[in-house]
C-alpha cells in the first residue's frame, strides 16, 4: 500500500492515459492523491509578453492572470477527482494547484506533502517525447529524493 | 499487489541501496522477482581487446569469458537472493543471467518474463549521476513499455 502519491497533471491526453493505465493495471493500492496541477510560469510570461507587444494599451497585470489561471485550474481538478478516486481506488483525493516551474513545483509539493511515491505519465508535456534534457520529468527524476513511477503513455513504433 | 518485478543488479552500491529503500518503505506487496544481472558485453569486449594486446600470444575466446563471467554472475545472484526475498518480502526470486548490453537485456527480459514493474536505482552504474544521455536507466525509460519505479539511492547536495 502506498501511503500518499503525488500525481501530477498537465491535463494532456498523455496525464489522461496514465490514469488509464494505472486504473488497469490494478497493482498498487494508494491510501491518499495530492492531483496536483502546476500553471507553468514561463509559458504564462511568454503569452503576456507577447500580448502586451500587440495591444500596449490594455494593462493586464501579471497577478491578475495568475490568479485566473489557478481558479480555473483547480475547476478543471476537481472535474476529475471522482475519475482519480475511481482509478485509484481511494477516496482521498486532494487537488492542489501551484504557480511555479512544473518540476520545482513538483519536487517541491512532493517534500511539503511527504509522499511516498511520485506518478508521472513517460510521455505527453510533462514525459520524455520531445526533449530529453529539460523535460519535466527529467529535471523531477534528477531532483528529487522520493521513488518515481513512469508509466509508459504511449507506444513506440 | 505488483504481479512480477524486474530487478536488474550490477552489484553496485547503488542496487545494494535500492534494495534498502525498498525494504524500509515497505509500502509495495510483491508477487514474484526476476533478479537479473546483465554481463556487459560492451566492458568484456573492451578488456578483451586490452587484454590481447598486451598478450597476443594468449588466446583467449569470448565465448570461454562469456560463458565464466555468467556462471560467477549467477553465483552472486544466488547469494544475494534471501536477502531480496527478506526486502521484497517474497518467496519467489529468480536469478537472471544475461550477456549483452544492460538497457537492452532488460527491456528484453521485461517482455520476456511479462513483468508488471521494472525496479530501477537512480544512481550507480545503472543510474543517472555520471551521464544522462546513454544511461542505462534512460535508455530503459526510453525504451521499455513496461512501468519503471525509479528508487533514488543517493541524496544530493
Amino acid at each position: 500500500m502506498f501511503r500518499k502519491i503525488l500525481f501530477p497533471t498537465d491535463f494532456s491526453e498523455g496525464a489522461c492515459r496514465a490514469v488509464e493505465k494505472f486504473e488497469k493495471s490494478n497493482e498498487m493500492a494508494v491510501g491518499e492523491v495530492i492531483l496536483l496541477h502546476v500553471v507553468d510560469e514561463g509559458i504564462v510570461e511568454e503569452l503576456m509578453n507577447g500580448y502586451s507587444m500587440l495591444y500596449d494599451d490594455v494593462g493586464v497585470e501579471l497577478n491578475a492572470v495568475e490568479k485566473e489561471l489557478k481558479a480555473k485550474a483547480l475547476k478543471k481538478l476537481q472535474e476529475r477527482v471522482d475519475r482519480v478516486k475511481k482509478a485509484f481506488g481511494t477516496e482521498r483525493v486532494k487537488p492542489v494547484v501551484r504557480f511555479g516551474f512544473p518540476w520545482e513545483e513538483i519536487v517541491k509539493v512532493a517534500e511539503e506533502e511527504d509522499v511516498s511515491l511520485i506518478v508521472l505519465p513517460s510521455h505527453g508535456k510533462m514525459g520524455f517525447s520531445r526533449e530529453l534534457f529539460g523535460s519535466t520529468a527529467m529535471r523531477v527524476l534528477k531532483k528529487t529524493k522520493r521513488p518515481v513511477l513512469m508509466i509508459k503513455t504511449h507506444e513506440e513504433g
